[in-house]
């Protein structure tokens, strides 16, 4: 299992046109979008999303890596814009 | 629903030329000025607007999000300049 | 009534070479100066100038917005310089 | 009355060659060299200086303002460098 | 023995498609990704990770040392993303 | 008498290979050195250094001051590297 | 005697190819690696060196000093890396 330090983030992208349990659409192939992801690991430092939370994360920054053959990325808490309330 | 996180505030921008209830015109479409927005919803370290107030924030900065079919702009607390009491 | 946020400071600009009640002339017209505003409204954590106060603010800097047909500025409570006591 | 915000302080600047009660003369006219002014109000932020000291400020920085036919200087107190003692 | 000081870590990097105990695989001669290394000493302020952990740190930083034959990066602890529980 | 303020110290630069009590020579002619100085004078927030010490500052940084006829530096605590104890 | 300031460290530069007890050698000569160097004073407010601690520290940075013959350099605590444990 990988767990992120502080106060990052390990989440996974959400496919471009996915749709949320609650029906959102978020078109995440315009590339001047924030992007989908649903949160994988929280850092000890993390407050306000848990893993399971789908939320919205800035289209640029984070560290891409690649995970028993999937792609997440880690990212900063600051990344996080929002979190869907379901 | 979409939740900001931290600092941030969920916002939908006014129509150019609106007329607020207050009476209030702030003509949008000049570039230089602020522009009028109504919040939608407010992360949980934000203090000082709450969900439907009117807002002033700067012109530039925030993240544009597509949500349900309407334009957002998530933006920083600190992106807001005033709010219009009723 | 537009009420400025956090330590942001509502001020309207006094017209160039005005006299104030206390005689003092500040000739705003000359660039490198700063220049006379009147405080319309202060943010809530904004200390030492109050709504009526007539005050000395940096030249650039700020927000400019019409409200009701009149221009006002939006500035930091930082760009204040001084105020003048009656 | 021009009162001075915060870390602020109106300042006077003394004329050039100037002697002082302690018989220090400070040429002024060196564009390199830092400048004697006399201090005429303090912000309310303001410790180690007070009206009528006559302090070393530093060459470059702070806001020129006309006020009663005379022309002062709005610096903040960190561009102040030291104090004469009397 | 070589001690990193405050919130340094002294890793050794992994060899390139190395096998972990938990099987993960992480190509680590992508430039763009993150890399894996064995953490071999801590400094005094650093908490979340400990000397055998496998962590994940940023691609780029760190000093990079010779130490008894064997090659050492010694980094912040702010470099390190995230850890491999086992 | 010059009081430096805050954090500030008043300081007459030492000729260069002087010789101190303790025999150290110093050559500060050469332009990368760090330069030797007198203290002449510790502004409030000072702590470490006191009137009478001979210091190492850097050789750049600082306020060149003309008093009753000597050149003295106002400098800032931080620009002190070391203090020559006797 | 040459007494840091603050946190300030003064290290003597050790031999390229030196051998310490402990049997380590770091080929200095190489400008990207680390330098080793000897703790020859700490600062007030230093921890964690003391005098007579092996240290590595960054390439660059630190001011230079020459004393009683020798050369030293004076660096931030933060420079330092790691130290040698006997």
């Amino acid at each position: 299992m990988l767990r992120p330090l502080g106060e990052r983030v390990l989440v996974k992208r959400c496919e471009a046109e996915e749709k949320t349990e609650s029906g959102i659409i978020i078109p995440t192939q315009a590339a001047e979008k924030p992007q989908m992801a649903e949160v994988v690991g929280v850092g000890s430092d993390v407050e306000g999303v848990k893993k399971g939370d789908t939320v919205l994360l800035k289209k640029y920054g984070g560290h891409e890596v690649k995970f028993e053959g999937k792609e997440y990325i880690i990212v900063d808490f600051e990344d996080l814009l929002a979190v869907f309330d379901k």
